[in-house]
């Protein structure tokens, strides 16, 4: 019987990668984590063991430090794109997946100043990007990971159907706890040189902070839509956002066991299992993009 | 400005069930973590908080313990489908994706024989499934998780292309090892009554392994490939295998500055970077499934 | 032969906490992890699994969740006190360790006000306290956890020894990376009612922090020194600091294959092998505490 | 104010080290993770940053690289007694802490028959050793940990005190699991050429797992307690067992709502919180260690 190669890519995955900038005693420091994945006609390598058109991937890891001291780093978007157009121009390199993580530093306050060359990990939170080459066309999607938010109030779950094997009562007042995964994708226009991919990601991740915080919730679901179409609305650069969120349950505990009243003040906070709320929100007219966001999340 | 809700899914994630077979003193036991998420037109859940069709996680969660104690676990794939079956008949429920991952326990032995109740776990590798459920279709997709292996000679690497990036010395042996994921799909055969999935779980694990310890490797690619064929030679039942298989290098020690040679002798374990080689194999003429494969990696 | 129960504590570990005070629109949240652990004589327990006098640690949970209603839980040092005092109040109880560690959260801006019931994860480190009670003394010691710091240059490592095994090159200027545990331990005074464990945190980090930025580094192990000793100058209520310091290495890439220059710009964080300093600086004169040591950190 | 020096090490942590026996065909593979820690008089390092004495980490890293190549790793703890002998000799050097967690592997079956060069992992348990050498005296601690075990009957929980918090319902039959760490000190007859640390091992492991399976438990600290009492009868050359053993949770699901009733069949495996039990048992006229296990465990 026969078989067939189907779909397949390979590369060097998290490539640590720390740059410190030294133009001025004021250093800037870049921490990032590289994964870069290329894609082509690699049937040879698979069938009989022939490398002729591999890349190692330990050139891809050298290609990034490389790259990180000739070009700079700039943006994680830009450094990917880079990236991703040097390997594509490889003959035999038909696409590549790139994908960077950006950790995030604060400089530490000394006396009231921010040190020139000493820093703080400024949180688990991660920014991150994912650019998709094939034939003819790039897209960027960037987005945020283990961004942990929680609301004390304003926050309702009611109104859901009862079948027998429900037991959960209803309320006007719970806490509200999720650890958002966003991805954005952007248009085609972000290609041109010099498009501010850090404003976008500010005034993103900003609208859907404010929303989770602002909105008054009658179902996680309701603030994931409300959270991507305040992201749709403040830039005018994407075209579509999807989230992954956790519902971090925090359960009131019962306390009249102990003779005490718990009017909304003790949980506790649970590990699992979680409610898991996923879903996208698409400027209307945009056509969908299966074939990228199969290429952004995992393949196995 | 309009905007559109795209796919999107809920559910509870990783419920841990454990349960105990005590019909004789034998005891059986089975230790899974099921994750259910439902599709469906879940529109003004997300619009205005509209809860009326939205099965609350919380009662999935019920319905999975209680589905154990009522109908039993069996196979992780036939508890799967008898869930997903469960919640597709549901009038506002189009579609389900269930997973279960199950772990691996063995019976203690005591004086040389296998104890009746008392159990030793068997490892870090996991069993897994996802079950897809559409409109009028059902799929199952099975898999391995975590298996570790490694070759300490029988692998190459040479004969790849050469840039201004290039470092790497060409070996002809060197360690191979690798963590795999593989997932295979399944022809719908499977779906009649008293299919033996465990039985074919087996089939497919040993013929991977064994391909893995056999096959003289010359790229981590071909010994996934030849994997991959193993599998769907060994078991007809199954259309096609993806896997996902990092290169856990290990790199020969430089015992050059100790006057030392290093015969392929001491190695140390990195770990990161890390090779990233992904692949699938299909049978021929099969029809590729990319809408399933969207729904068992990951959404975001 | 006859055997002896040498030392052994047991209790509840990990239990998660969340309380919200709404006292007033502007709420306030405290998130903590709450381990208790009770000694006495419970050798009965140990030889025959007689419970005559083991709470059991369901109880200890309970009162957990109790006394964070009725007492609440203030700062992280009190709730411990609190706790421990409750237990070991017992006649069976001797001695206690209840470790807390607390989870910070900071308020989510909203159009530039910060907002009064939603809030963000603000990091990883976590700030921690163990209190130990034997018969006839308390003591408390408070620390943080997981502080990752890192500096740019202002290090330097040279002049150590040479032998057979070195290929280290000398440096005057290197990244010094870490992630700082530490823990100190309070003077009898800090039981007073009252003492503010809030504002002495603050200033130990402060101190701490402050001065691995601005200490010019010649060892992590002066480094270490000298960021305890600012925090014994900076608290008077503080006998003893014990540091344990993680040299997270972040080696230069050599570029020169690629016909590049890499005067400090590009590095590689590394995961293991990893330094690791750890010491303690103590007040003149203060007694050790060995027994408390013991107690605050593992078992085994 | 003058400040004081107090308890101090330093050193290379968790160094992965595989080495491969290739004298015959048949490969032999250790899997080890390695940390060197030093103690002496390293005063001036801390206080003024002189490294003179200071023998440098990666120095000590590629001391355990080098000796693998020249003398072998042998059983654990002879590797660590090798190390921890060449660092002491050294003038500036008192005393060492060495630590050992062997990872374990087994050969792939192919055909019925072990395979010569491949091997699979074999679980997450590590064997585990610490050599503390001190001036005049050098002690072995050998253990094991991530040994997870469950029983399905066989323990009963009751007879516990009641007061104002405690909701536990008594049970007569409930599933017992835990994850093992256990810690044996040796005598200093070990220390002899040629002793068989390896069978030690094996008839500690065994006595204890044996113990977990066979014993009928009333409590976890009876079932601890028998498990060290056992290891000690099984083998002369251990002074003392220190254990630490989570009890992982495993609670009946309430069915009732369902109509169903639960007879100890389906259970919740939870994550936290988590009774936590540690104990030792001592050889009867046998001196305790304090100094030893101080060295042990955790700095800080």
């Amino acid at each position: 019987v026969a078989h067939v190669l189907g779909p397949n890519q390979y590369g060097k995955a998290e490539v640590r990668l720390v740059t410190v900038d030294r133009s001025t005693p004021r250093h800037e420091i870049r921490d990032l984590t590289v994964t870069t994945q290329l894609r082509g006609d690699f049937e040879a390598c698979h069938r009989v063991g022939d490398n002729t058109v591999v890349i190692p991937t330990d050139t891809q890891k050298n290609t990034v430090y490389a790259f990180a001291r000739e070009q700079g780093v700039g943006e994680p978007e830009q450094f990917a794109l880079l990236l991703g157009r040097h390997f594509v121009a490889h003959d035999q390199v038909d696409g590549a997946r790139i994908a960077v993580d950006a950790h995030p530093w604060r400089r530490i306050p000394v006396a009231g100043s921010e040190h020139d060359h000493a820093f703080e990990r400024a949180g688990a939170e991660r920014r991150t990007t994912t650019v998709v080459l094939d034939p003819g066309t790039v897209t960027v999607v960037s987005g945020l990971a283990d961004l942990v938010v929680l609301k004390s109030t304003g926050s309702e779950f009611h109104g859901y159907p009862r079948d027998r094997y429900t037991t959960l009562a209803e309320t006007t007042d719970r806490i509200l706890a999720t650890s958002v995964t966003a991805r954005w994708r952007y248009s085609a226009d972000v290609l041109a040189d010099g498009y501010h991919f850090g404003a976008a990601f500010t005034t993103v991740r900003t609208a859907m902070v404010e929303t989770f915080a602002a909105h008054h919730s009658l179902a996680l679901q309701q603030t994931l839509y409300a959270m991507g179409e305040a992201a749709l609305d403040a830039c005018p650069d994407i075209l579509e956002v999807r989230m992954s969120m956790p519902n971090k349950h925090h359960f009131l505990v019962d306390l009249t066991p102990f003779g005490l009243e718990n009017p909304n003040q003790v949980f506790v906070a649970a590990d699992r299992p979680y409610g898991l709320i996923e879903g996208s929100v698409l400027r209307e007219g945009v056509p969908t993009a299966p074939a990228v966001w199969e290429s952004v999340v995992g393949f196995c």
